[in-house]
């Protein structure tokens, strides 16, 4: 349980240009990535204001001891799986070191200078070789909200309060944000007719999620416990869900999505840390009466104190038009994970209750995070009803679904009285047509 | 498209002990496999009756060239995903020449005799690192069986005859025959109870299915036309679907199965190869009156001539006290490949169509395959209608799904008139209490 220090500090400044200022990336973030500059390998960095901090560079600049220079080490190659297997301490102690190195009152401030790379000239990466990538369910007023458009009276299934919900994903098709994802061809079928067709999706669709970062992970048939769940999580990042509705709607039955949504899956590149996330660690909302109480298995005193995160996500629509016109994005919804119905410590114990085994650098997406209201939905299906009631744009366009040339753009923030506010990065992609 | 050559020829012989009698292993299989000796490395092999023929070493006593010495340098570590990216013309050159070098006219007996390890002193492992895992539900007989269970009178859902169907399966806790399946514990609920407790599953199955490993693969976004499919087929292998259906009941809807499925997946390790079973290739099966035709992306007019494969398929069941009483194995079923209601190729063509990328060492499983009567209905579930009529043993047991203790052995073979028949290996496990 990573604990508030002098890392979180609201007085603590950086000597790095623009820091202070940045939205994402103040010294209270530091994050973890795999960058490359040009003509050089993958390698793992930590971002601070808009440049990248090189762990190998700093590590050969004697910058670095003990348990930091161990993590560091593990962050010479294209991905930080192995960074993740070490668990919290490592990792935590890198991120104090860098946090002074990077302060206003540093020392090594001319040694570290040369570490940095501008950002804008680097090319980030996805962050680990996925192993396994499972998509949870828990975001309850997306369950509702889909649910409603099936079964108006009846739209959360009965297993929904019991079971945190989740179904494995693709790992292939994970990609980092700026590559484009083209639209998916696959069988539709309307209503008004007896067979399929073969198209491009008429119904793309994103969803905001958030991605959580496997760290040691567990032995086949070795559950992991919800009271030491915490220790599994390296890191968190943005996820968008790409779904084609009306590919999902034909295919689904009996065993859940498959094409509709494994042509891409989209991850913002910063692993934030759990421990740059302390601040805004807040209690488990309370379950509504009548709601019963978690499992035994899913229930920690300590996880419904602290298990849940506050951070503000916010979904951007950028069109062709938009941009032509010098229009700014289009705001399409305002979230937050607080919407989560059960915790990322609860989704771990479920995932592996059965003994099931999380290895390090595999992926867990929340689900949708939808809020309650529909200035905060995290998808186009909810916010269109299916795709009945239009969005409108200020450029005179509407939209019930994703057009060819859009962009998604994913954020979020972590904001609280006292702490200085850190952010997510993008997650961003544009829709190219289908082959 | 593997062509019908000498490897096939059933006059020929070899000169290893044994092997020409091998119920899997003549001289006309060769399959590769991961194996270790005592105190060795994981590394590559085939096998020839009881003996596996280690790659690196026929490489380093010079046995293998050009083609053939490609594939070989590719087996000298833990994984065959090297090998599986290379496509078929290596491999086939390298059965080829194994097969030269094994045969009794060989002039290179004396130094491949010192290449060759008793495969009773070696340990078989997984013989690739799993990308992912997608498992389907081509088995049609399965299929109506399963939905009989809940939809009497509608068994198969609309979509069935259209959509290869198929979901995303857990690649981390797939692991080889002879590794202990622990029973898994879940959410169980029953229909009496208002809410679900926590136990160890009462309903442990088996599914019999084939397993595809991929080869090449393709570029995210790149569709694999049918034409080609058969190219992206490194080998086949046996794969038991472990099911807990209590489990599995309660948790499948809307996204289907998850934790009822993902605490283990075994695998035979053998790679059997396309050139190998390709006198084993057949018609895929007329459709029956009133079926709908494929649609074109899923139609191939040389896919629907010898897309399908002819290979008959065994499940045992060993009870503790079968074997203490010194007993048979109990035969459960007795299957064939034919009973696919869509070929691998066709498989291939649909988990692609939208871009999603295959890679080498992926495996698709092919849904539990069911003869159309009792005696060949490839799980529990279907034999016992639910649990509902017990499958009786000559040990006087009965079982309606597995116990602890009991083996289940999955077992194939390729017999033709005219051929020599080939085998699968085993692919078995032994249930362990749950933790």
């Amino acid at each position: 349980m990573p604990e508030l220090d002098s890392t979180h500090d609201p007085a603590r400044r950086s000597w790095v240009p623009g820091a202070d200022a940045h939205p994402d990336f103040p010294i209270q973030n530091l994050p973890f990535c795999i960058f490359s500059t040009p003509g050089g390998e993958p390698r793992g960095g930590v971002a601070i204001g808009d440049a990248i901090l090189d762990l190998t560079k700093a590590l050969a600049a004697d910058l670095l001891s003990s348990d930091a220079a161990r993590a560091a080490e593990t962050a010479h190659g294209p991905h930080l799986n192995v960074m993740f297997s070490l668990g919290g301490k490592p990792r935590q102690a890198l991120r104090s070191r860098l946090s002074q190195l990077l302060a206003n009152d540093s020392s090594e401030k001319g040694k570290v200078e040369g570490c940095l790379f501008p950002t804008a000239e680097c090319v980030l990466h996805l962050p680990s070789r996925i192993g396994d990538y499972t998509d949870f369910y828990v975001g309850i007023h997306h369950a509702t909200n889909v649910g409603k458009l099936f079964r108006p009276d009846n739209p959360l299934l009965p297993n929904y309060k019991y079971v945190p919900i989740g179904y494995h994903g693709r790992a292939s098709s994970v990609v980092s944000s700026g590559a484009p994802v083209c639209r998916p061809t696959g069988q539709l079928k309307s209503s008004a007719e007896a067979a399929p067709i073969v198209g491009p999706s008429q119904r793309l669709d994103y969803e905001l999620e958030l991605g959580i970062w496997i760290g040691p992970g567990n032995e086949l048939g070795e559950p992991i416990a919800i009271e030491t769940a915490a220790d599994e999580i390296a890191g968190y990042c943005l996820l968008n869900d790409w779904s084609a509705r009306d590919i999902q709607a034909w295919e689904y039955q009996p065993l859940g999505p498959f094409l509709s949504k494994n042509f891409a899956t989209t991850l913002s590149p910063w692993v934030v840390t759990p421990e740059a996330l302390a601040p805004f660690r807040t209690a488990q909302p309370k379950r509504p009466a009548g709601d019963p109480s978690p499992l035994p298995y899913l229930l920690d005193q300590s996880d419904q104190e602290t298990g849940a995160l506050d951070i503000d996500l916010e979904v951007l629509l950028i069109t062709p038009t938009l941009k032509r016109k010098g229009l700014p994005p289009h705001r399409l919804a305002l979230s937050n994970t607080r919407y989560m119905y059960w915790t990322p410590r609860q989704m771990i114990a479920h995932h592996t209750m059965g003994g099931c085994n999380l290895r390090p650098g595999d992926l867990l997406g929340s689900g949708t995070i939808s809020a309650p209201d529909p200035d905060g939905f995290g998808s186009m299906l909810e916010l269109t009803q299916g795709g009945t009631n239009a969005v409108r744009l200020a450029s005179g366009e509407e939209r019930r679904f994703l057009e060819d040339g859009d962009e998604v753009v994913l954020r979020a923030h972590g904001n609280r009285a006292g702490y200085v506010s850190i952010g997510f990065g993008e997650c961003r992609a544009t829709i190219l047509p289908a082959r």
